[in-house]
């Protein structure tokens, strides 16, 4: 999968933040295929930057194939790549690879075993101070990284499989296999910014936008057997949730509905 | 609710991105209260910044009351607000007000009716150019504004309330009176950058990172009802979904669990 994120950043910081402004945009459509953009003084004032730090982001919007630039017609949107991110499956709780043939791979970035941090023990409901492995692995998709993962396991249950097996598969199936009887999960959703190091395990920038979640899974008798702490390219992964409205009179409401297909789940 | 967003920024782009970064991270709990954060010379190379840049930047989180630094000692995280994030309800997908006694309000920014833009048209299934009534509203949690709404209705709806309605009254309330049968919603959640027209609304830097979602609400013959482009603060706003594993053997699985409480759903 061809991503919009790999092509070459505008110098400075400024020109960066106008770029991956308008790149957001187009990406996600707020701007369509064929939309003027604005001209260069319009937003040379709203992003309360000069026409120079405008043309270097439209510039490199250019060499991007997202925007064209004509004499007299100003900038239009020509969104050659059409990302297509793929989407979480709930019932596996992996990303689910949209088309046929995409391929994941993940690299282990580090592996250590330590003192569970403060926030990690509070919301795995373990002792302070409790040993955890801590493992961050990087996700790619036909060589793109999409996702950057640091997971959190007691140590007991951690000892039950091996630093290569966390690199093949999936950590919620060595959970099952080492025993574990996993009962429920809290995810928790947000966003946040790149920082450095994970803006150069995902092939970003620093300073882009990223979402954010947070999982807690926990076995029957309610103690925390996983924390994940994920991050994902908006570009290359979304969270996609089909809701049913159920129920009648004042008892109707949303329940998310499993197993249904949505034709334009993008 | 206080919110640590609200402070004012440091001077210069590059402090900025350095600021905003450290902030998400004792945000979000990477950096816990008490926590040392990095030597000034460490996060100069790590944000490939000056050293003159790093310290404009931890002076702003000093001034914002999320860090103290101390000669000697260096930077520790003082996180003296702890943002509290409301929720949103899956029963009803409205935000789930965390705390008694907290009052949402909402402001119309703009109101019109217009052709539908392409992207709505497609998500929405309705004939191209077909006219949509475009509403935008900032939502506020005790004056502070957390979410900034774009909402599409074909004007064959919308002609049943009044922008005062709007204003007043749940959109989803304003559909079921005017006699739509809603059935099905998608929602599709994602993250980007806040520009400057969203920034402002919202009270947050220009380049911040937001939760995205757009949810597209259909009736019971599959027609578009609504189309909504939802943003948030991440420090103001979450998505919260329990999980419970169910199902034996080959056929166990993730479903949302509808009606469970997790005590620590932060």
């Amino acid at each position: 999968m061809d991503s919009i994120a790999a092509t070459p950043l505008p110098e400075g910081a400024k020109a960066r933040r106008v770029y991956l402004a308008l790149r957001d945009q187009i990406a996600d459509g707020r701007l369509g295929d064929g939309d003027s953009l604005p001209g260069e003084q319009q937003l040379a004032q709203s992003f309360g930057v000069s026409r120079v730090t405008v043309r270097r982001a439209l510039q490199a919007l250019v060499e991007a194939g997202l925007v064209v630039r004509r004499a007299g017609s100003g900038t239009r949107v020509s969104a050659a790549v059409q990302s297509r991110p793929m989407a979480m499956d709930f019932t596996t709780l992996m990303p689910q690879l949209v088309e046929m043939g995409q391929s994941t791979a993940a690299r282990l970035l580090s592996f250590a075993y330590g003192e569970a941090p403060d926030f990690i023990a509070r919301a795995m409901r373990l002792p302070a101070g409790e040993e955890v492995q801590i493992a961050t692995r990087v996700r790619s998709a036909d060589g793109t990284p999409f996702s950057h993962l640091t997971t959190y396991v007691p140590a007991g249950i951690a000892q039950n499989y091996s630093e290569n097996d966390l690199a093949t598969t999936p950590l919620f199936k060595l959970l099952e296999r080492s025993g574990v009887r996993i009962d429920a999960a809290h995810q928790s959703v947000s966003a946040t910014l790149a920082g450095p190091d994970v803006a150069e395990a995902l092939n970003v920038a620093v300073g882009s936008a990223l979402l954010s979640l947070k999982r807690v899974v926990r076995d029957e008798t309610g103690a925390g057997v996983e924390y994940l702490s994920g991050l994902y390219r908006p570009d290359m992964f979304r969270l996609e949730m089909p809701l049913a409205r159920v129920g009648t009179g004042p008892a109707r409401h949303w329940e998310p509905a499993i197993g249904r297909t949505e034709e334009d789940a993008s």
